[in-house]
């Protein structure tokens, strides 16, 4: 199934070409015959499997509970919250016909489900005791982009995970907001060993609807920004149009306060760009689907050496570890080599007659291609510690890059500069005019990322018009 | 978010209000505000989720893997194969624009996935170590539906798990077929306590596109069966025309052999259906998101109650089961109590001044609605045998009511009279003419739910044409 060529070209080189090389080759995803989609493979799944298991678990224990709402939304739903619509209305994938009947209304493929969500909320929703009302589903939605597909960053379809909440205050909708924020943020920073900047977005950059809309925004090593998950206020918009009211404990009816939250395969395409290398992908343990390879050195097949191997095997699965023994026939130690470090497996263990000899396993680091032979009956000790070490030396490496590419700037030349030839965040002030904003981004192409939540002290004038700043920004070119 | 008012009809009175009724008021989903869709709510999403963790595990042990292709299928792939185009194009929904833009060619949401899968199998298939290939997905699925809406067994999007295998001969596919009918027989009657009937599908009956179709079907209180899940061998139909081919141990080129199998949300209504009473829902303890409910039973809010009460939880929890602790205030026991039974939890501890006094606890059967005082210390050893009865008893009661009707007939009358009155699998031989199957329908509304596997001795003259009977075969009007 997999394609048995390594990488043609070299990450620094041509980064564009290395991230669709690795996607194919290690067996992530692929295009499908149908055009700006694509299609999960195996190994991708089984990341957005990991990815889903770990994050549902961490929403449940605040108290979320998963539903699944309908695919299709009638239009007249989805124009109910207009500037909602105005934002989404370009990107819909629209149903006309079932069976062989036009239909009476066209239908959306969601691209997001709040309106589908929101009129069903309001049949919920009584009185105060129906509060909070914490919703999640993990689904496929569909906007219909124009611009070439990228696998896992840019496709029409994508799979994510979309919460939806009510609440009877403004602060207790801000609370719930920020609380799933950090639940993104611990996850991606500690299973996916990415570190991220996390703020709100300008007016211009929030969700379609929200009152305020918070971020998480990492760095890939082009020097783009990535945003790898979203958490909105959604303030009164939406009740308001949907009618979500409850009568409170003052007797009083009120309209209820809304966030919502997501994140999507996008993450898996993050995961890919941040750690990879010219071999191929380089996974953090935690997120693996696989832990570890073993590999029997044996060209005659010793039995010996793949007894032990299938000993070893034994072992460390009992021990809670995904192990694979590639004992196929036919095909070089080497060669497996290669293949198992394209897929990003983090650490391979070589058993040869060597080992055997000397009552020791080969250990070999993916992430820094270390090899160190070890005393067998230190397995377990030395393998958890290097798992643990994989994992903290390759977040360790993402947020020095991320570091070394946050750049201060206090004047528009040195902006321009920055962003066309280093890259990264520039860390600069604005006035808060939405004009100034505008101008940038068609000048130089960056965006303002976000704003930090702890309000920053300005340290220059609006770096575009001038004029007094008002916030600490961070800007970037992102995909 | 539940309405608060119990079942106002009774199941053997008006089986279909109060099917409706139970899952509305359960909670278990909704209708929603698109015409055939329905909203699955939390209690029942989460049944769900537990189907589908333990039918994952079994489909992963077998060697599956998980994957996702695609929602959206190019008519052209839809029409390549013709016998499954003209299966499934009147049940399409089409999606005719994108953003602004008419599409230059319609295309259809996944009605089932096979002709957007094999158009990469065939790329992903070379030789004979690329197989088996062994993939499934879990994913939602719309078929446009025009009859009325039932939730969870006719609506128009529903949720669901499709296998899809490719193999080098006509007896590995058939295996697998077989293996993965097993696994859903298995699953449906020690997790569900429902029990089935297998076996395989006449000509007229069988999937669109496929060589055989094999089949589970269980019977509803009403009489009628339900087909819970489906297991076909395609052999090699769709590998000619999506041209998927492997280079054989012997070096000849060969067309593949392919299965496909799949189960859906509508395992849910015929949990609801076979195990439901005028209470409410009864859900078997191994599928229940909710093991046991703890009521205490104190009208001040007596803190050493609560004590207790949390006490018991910690110990039930700390043991692996999924405990619900009611102590909301405003509600008296007895409501509470209607509330859980409305829910189907299958075990009720209730926690009063007697029981505290004694060191004793009440525990409730949801199933049979016995309740007997055990001493404390006894609690784990007497749970858990009571769950295991709970388990085997809805099994044998919904076995019973199988066996009492299966009825075997020898002539058309009898037929007749059985298929209106009596409902449920009618027995009889059958000379494999598809005029007297076509005929039956049209004049009783029953069709062949199966053939059995184990071919049964026939014991009397086709029942529709009185020719020499070919098969024994099982007739039933069904859902």
């Amino acid at each position: 199934m997999s394609e048995q060529l390594g990488i043609t070209v070299r990450k620094k080189e041509d980064f564009s070409e290395w991230y669709t090389q690795v996607i194919q080759k290690a067996g992530l995803a692929d295009y499908a015959p149908v055009g700006g989609c694509m299609i999960i493979k195996p190994l991708g799944f089984a990341i957005w499997e990991n990815i889903q298991k770990i994050l549902d678990k961490k929403f449940k224990e605040t108290g979320v509970k998963n539903t699944y709402f309908p695919l299709l939304i009638p239009e007249k739903l989805l124009k109910k919250e207009a500037e909602h619509f105005k934002g989404f209305v370009p990107e819909c994938a629209w149903v006309t016909h079932g069976g062989h009947s036009k239909l009476s209304e066209r239908l959306a493929i969601r691209p997001t489900s709040e309106t589908i969500m929101y009129e069903t909320f309001s049949k919920w929703i009584r009185s105060y005791r129906d509060l909070p009302l914490l919703i999640n589903q993990w689904c496929n939605v569909l906007r219909w982009e124009t611009k070439a597909t990228k696998l896992f960053l840019r496709t029409k379809e994508f799979l994510w995970q979309e919460g939806h909440t009510a609440h009877r205050t403004k602060e207790r909708a801000d609370k719930r907001m920020r609380m799933m924020l950090k639940v993104y943020k611990e996850f991606v920073e500690e299973y996916l060993s990415i570190p991220v900047l996390e703020g709100r977005k300008s007016e211009k950059e929030k969700f379609a609807g929200a009152l305020t809309t918070t971020t998480i925004e990492a760095l890939m090593p082009d020097g783009k920004a990535l945003q790898m998950g979203t958490s909105h206020n959604l303030g009164q918009h939406f009740a308001r149009v949907f009618d979500i009211k409850f009568i409170d404990e003052d007797g009083k009816e009120k309209y209820v306060w809304q966030t919502s939250w997501g994140v999507s395969t996008r993450m898996i395409g993050a995961l890919v760009m941040v750690h990879g290398d010219d071999k191929g992908l380089i996974l953090p343990p935690k997120i693996a689907p696989i832990h570890v390879v073993i590999v029997p050195i044996s060209f005659e097949n010793d039995e010996k050496i793949l007894h032990k191997s299938r000993e070893v095997k034994d072992v460390l699965e009992k021990e809670g570890y995904t192990v694979e023994l590639d004992d196929r026939e036919g095909y070089t130690p080497g060669w497996k080599f290669n293949d198992w470090e394209l897929k990003g497996v983090p650490i391979r263990i070589e058993i040869g007659p060597e080992e055997l000899k000397n009552k020791q396993l080969t250990l070999f680091r993916r992430d820094t291609s270390e090899r160190v032979r070890i005393p067998e009956d230190e397995l377990i000790s030395k393998l958890e510690s290097t798992l643990t070490a994989i994992q903290s030396d390759m977040f360790k490496k993402a947020k020095r890059f991320l570091k070394e590419h946050i750049t201060t700037v206090k004047t528009y030349e040195e902006f321009k500069r920055v962003v066309a030839k280093k890259g990264g965040f520039v860390r600069t002030c604005w006035c808060s005019n939405q004009e100034c904003e505008e101008r940038i981004k068609e000048e130089t192409g960056a965006t303002i990322r976000l704003i930090p939540f702890e309000e920053e002290e300005v340290f220059s004038s609006c770096i575009y018009c001038g004029k007094k700043a008002k916030h600490v920004v961070y800007f970037a070119k992102s995909y």
